[in-house]
């Protein structure tokens, strides 16, 4: 056993956009475990939009990350010490350990994961908690029916690329939104969106009209701003809005929205959700997307960006669009 | 019987707010009836922020009213000469026979109500459409919770006052929002509301602090605007907002959201809505109201302007919270 973990702490909150140097890295020894415990070496760590929330010492649905603390953060990795009859050396967990090599526990949030069918990274995104916001905003919120387009934005990452595909699973018309040609084409190729819009092309109304000849029914939106904008002007009567993100405005001042009377004229439901808090509604999905992932009817993709040092600039990547897919770090 | 109808037409499209000269009244040879038609000498006219929105030939959720016509309106009245085996001289009836005195139909969106327990002019407020409104409003899309606060904007109009009132009697805290102190103190000592935010004194957030000390579990939204903003702060977890109205933007510009991304933090639900289109929970509505009102346990409050002519300024009025209570015209 190595004598060392090595951890990365948020040791500034930022002012505007978030920066390298609002995370330090650190090594701290290993401590032994008491009875009861489990030790886990973390294979991969998830990097995901609501991190950024956490660094603002501001009111949100989650409590502020702690200065000076580990950051929090999804994990998948092996039992390699157990104090614990439940867990053995060898087994495939599923923890939030946060971002650092090893993670003890006395079980507490741990859920053993099998690997022979699904790939382990694979139960922090399709088949984890981004696989299940797709799937609770999309079948809970955007309600679709056959026939109906659904957009959905950021629609080559995590969450948004299960959002499509199960809104192709559903017989409708799925338009993706996302940032330059290589990843529209990805979510149209091998994704299976009908369209996808590029949003950095700048001419973002006349794609979506292109995209959308007979207007919007759901929206699946995870960035806001400017997007959510053009979109709305697009839905159709009694359209459906899930806010999972608003990703375009984690780094400044509240992005306005441009014409709320939308809402009325158009008889919109808008409803934000965070997938925690629908705890009932995670082993039915996870079932599904495991089957779909098994079955290779579920595509995705990654970004791994390699060894616990490399996680600021990842995430700093993230938050720009840099990532093509789940962004994870590779530990081991 | 007279020979002439007065009728007041649309004769141009405001350009930023609705004026005076956008009306012209006319005089019209009542004509004979045909084979199956009634007449109806209209009692009441309403009026109703929703036509606003109507002037403009704008995409909205009804046609735009057609320039040169009479303008499109609610109205009771009684029968005078029928036709129609099915419709006799003396009966009240509620239609849709618009801004004018007399008004002929072959039955056609024609309904008979009785007001001999419930006042004729009450079918266009509180046993009407904005109190089926309010109904639909509160029970379909606030779904308040006995201990709840509830915050009901334009609180003392034909809308907010039936809001308010049956939030009362769901055991929830009621939370009214008006222009100016006698608008305010009636909602609070006659409408039997908690409290009462008049808007016109400027510290809007800190007397909604000091209304709703709980936070704010749903919100009854008649008018948009800076209001909305200022209670989309205050709202709790979960929160649910009826978009009935935006009065606050009719007139000019469209009004900007502040802070959507409050709709994710606080997993907030939006929506819009247009009452004609719920017409299968009109009758338990109307029966609901209807009772309410007989058993004087359901207050409501006109304002109401005299003879046809005065309909242009009465609607100006009602724009700009001249009104109070239910805005109606009295055409006998």
């Amino acid at each position: 056993m190595p004598e060392m973990n090595h951890q990365i702490l948020l040791v500034s909150r930022p002012t505007g956009p978030a920066r390298a140097e609002n995370f330090r890295l650190a090594a701290v020894p290993l401590p032994a475990l008491a009875e009861g415990e489990v030790r886990v070496r973390n294979h991969f760590l998830s990097l995901d939009p609501y991190m950024r929330g956490r660094m603002n010492d501001a009111r949100s649905y989650a409590p502020p990350q702690a200065l000076g603390e580990v950051m929090q953060g999804g994990t998948v990795g092996v039992v390699v010490e157990s104090r614990n009859q439940a867990w053995q050396p060898g087994d495939k967990v599923l923890g939030m350990f946060g971002w650092q090599e090893y993670g003890i526990s006395d079980g507490t949030g741990m859920r053993k994961v099998d690997d022979t069918r699904v790939p382990l990274s694979a139960y922090l995104g399709a088949v984890g908690m981004p696989g299940v916001t797709a799937w609770y905003g999309l079948n809970r919120i955007c309600t679709p029916r056959a026939g109906e387009t659904v957009a959905v934005s950021a629609a080559s990452g995590a969450v948004g690329s299960v959002a499509g595909q199960l809104a192709k699973r559903h017989g409708c018309r799925a338009i993706g939104i996302a940032g330059g040609a290589q990843k529209c084409r990805y979510v149209v190729e091998d994704l299976g969106f009908d369209a996808c819009v590029d949003y950095k092309l700048g001419k973002l109304d006349a794609e979506l009209d292109a995209a959308a000849p007979d207007g919007i029914d759901a929206y699946f939106d995870n960035v806001g701003g400017g997007v959510l904008d053009a979109v709305m002007q697009r839905m159709n009567a009694h359209g459906r809005i899930a806010v999972c993100g608003a990703i375009a405005g984690y780094d400044g001042a509240p992005l306005v929205m441009a014409n709320p009377r939308l809402i009325l004229i158009s008889r919109l439901k808008m409803e934000g959700f965070i997938i925690s808090e629908h705890m009932a509604e995670w082993p039915a999905a996870l079932q599904e997307l495991g089957e779909l992932v098994a079955a290779g009817e579920l595509r995705f993709r990654e970004s791994i960006a390699l060894g616990l040092a490399s996680a600021p600039e990842a995430f700093l990547g993230l938050l720009q669009g840099r990532n093509f897919g789940k962004q994870l770090v590779k530990l081991v």
